[in-house]
């Protein structure tokens, strides 16, 4: 299943993309995609849908975020060894974890907003787990099962305040619409391996970051497994999972993003965003 | 205004004290103590209660955290100069900003649980401001309208997960019940001035914790300024404002918390916690 949630911000109905690819709106079936409802059951109770019974969404809807709020939006850092290189960082030897503002989630194709002050503001296309069920101290093989679904994440960071304002990292990483996270959230099931995912980020039409996650340093079943042992994940949590080379602080010279300035980002199987950068 | 969640686990009521400090089941006026409520005008409702005409709650019922859910829980970093020093930790230029884990949060005087592989798990008596209003980009001038009220919270910390495992605090900061907080939430015109509030903690009755508020190097308000430049604050979010000199990782030689050692901590004004500390 693909879920989507479609409709002006705040006002956003939950939806099925359907055989036909038109979104299918399951407002009747669920109140909303977020962690209550994940909690209870949401996928059994979607399953149960007759889609084709259920009305047809317009073309050219907004699409917001595929979940109306996360509990603990969760980051790794430096998870692809070539991206490590690229920013002059070690090869971690265990997963660097820091947390984005919940408040900093937006659809997939919102405006990303410039913040008052940004210098150094920087795109990671990267995949992004959404937790389905409570993980407390669970193994790597149990790992997998705790997972509601996955989607594409653009974790958007400004890089001066993530590294020059007092070292730890949330600060670059929190502002509003840095979570672009969507078109959908697609279940285990349709995607054949979590750690074989094409993925590509584009600037104004220039391809900048080119990937696959199977050169993750430490793949989606070790990552949850890990911070299970640090926190209790829960619902609706998500977890993004770091991004492979080319972002910006990498590029040489260094470039930075610009009002005006456009990215499309994708991965495979995952969907596209498209966002465009505009001055607060 | 004190509010106050009281009941089991997961099942717990709003409530107020009242003149004689007893509570007041508040559930027929309010359904619970949320983000989502807080952000509907939830002291408005509140101060229309009569409160002798509500039912009186019986002694010894468990005590909630003071809030049923955090949106974002926050935390400041040696913000008190002679905690820095005992920690071998420059001043700070500016606040160190780093999170817990939503699932962290835990009632006043629940046990706090030992996790497993912890070796170096440690105290913190600290000021918790309850945002009640989104704040983007506020002045200092205006940021304490944006308080919802002020809580104890134990920032309770496993060190070696915080400062050997990466470098970003929060694997230290998330454990479950690394985060007890309240009894209440005292609202901002109970509280005469937030930045002179003794503070105490005591580990098996012993004084180890002694502190004020006014030896924060980044008082309230430019904490709510501050972080409000870097990511919107929202109802329910909760920013605990760093601890006094007296953890354990300052003792000399350095002493850690082990099964059986009992916490008591509070704020003058603000009430008190007491926590035993039980393997997992």
């Amino acid at each position: 299943m693909k879920l989507i949630r479609f409709g002006s911000v705040g006002q956003e109905k939950p939806g099925l993309i359907d055989a036909d690819g038109k979104i299918r709106d399951v407002s009747s079936l669920v109140s909303d995609y977020s962690p209550e409802t994940i909690a209870q059951n949401l996928l059994e109770r979607l399953k149960a849908a007759d889609l084709a019974a259920l009305p047809v969404v317009p073309d050219g809807v907004r699409i917001g975020s595929p979940i109306s709020r996360i509990g603990h939006f969760i980051a790794i850092g430096l998870n692809y060894a070539d991206h490590a290189a690229e920013t002059n960082s070690p090869i971690p030897s265990e997963p660097i974890v820091f947390s984005k503002a919940p408040s900093s989630l937006s659809g997939p194709n919102d405006d990303v907003l410039l913040p008052k002050g940004s210098e150094k503001l920087d795109w990671e296309v990267e995949l992004a787990i959404v937790i389905g069920q409570r993980a407390d101290n669970v193994t790597e093989a149990d790992a997998l099962s705790h997972v509601l679904g996955y989607a594409v994440c653009n974790d958007v960071s400004e890089r001066s305040w993530q590294a020059e304002r007092g070292g730890q990292w949330i600060k670059g990483k929190s502002a509003p619409t840095f979570g672009p996270l969507g078109p959908w959230i697609v279940t285990p099931d349709e995607v054949a391996d979590p750690q074989n995912l094409d993925m590509f980020l584009d600037v104004n039409g220039e391809r900048l970051q080119t990937g696959n996650t199977k050169t993750m340093i430490f793949p989606v079943a070790h990552i949850i497994s890990y911070l299970s042992g640090f926190m209790v994940l829960e619902p609706g949590d998500v977890i993004t999972t770091g991004t492979p080379p080319g972002v910006g602080l990498g590029q040489k010279p260094p470039r930075f993003l610009k009002a005006g300035d456009e990215m499309k980002l994708g991965i495979a199987g995952l969907g596209e965003q498209k966002q465009k950068v505009v001055a607060r």
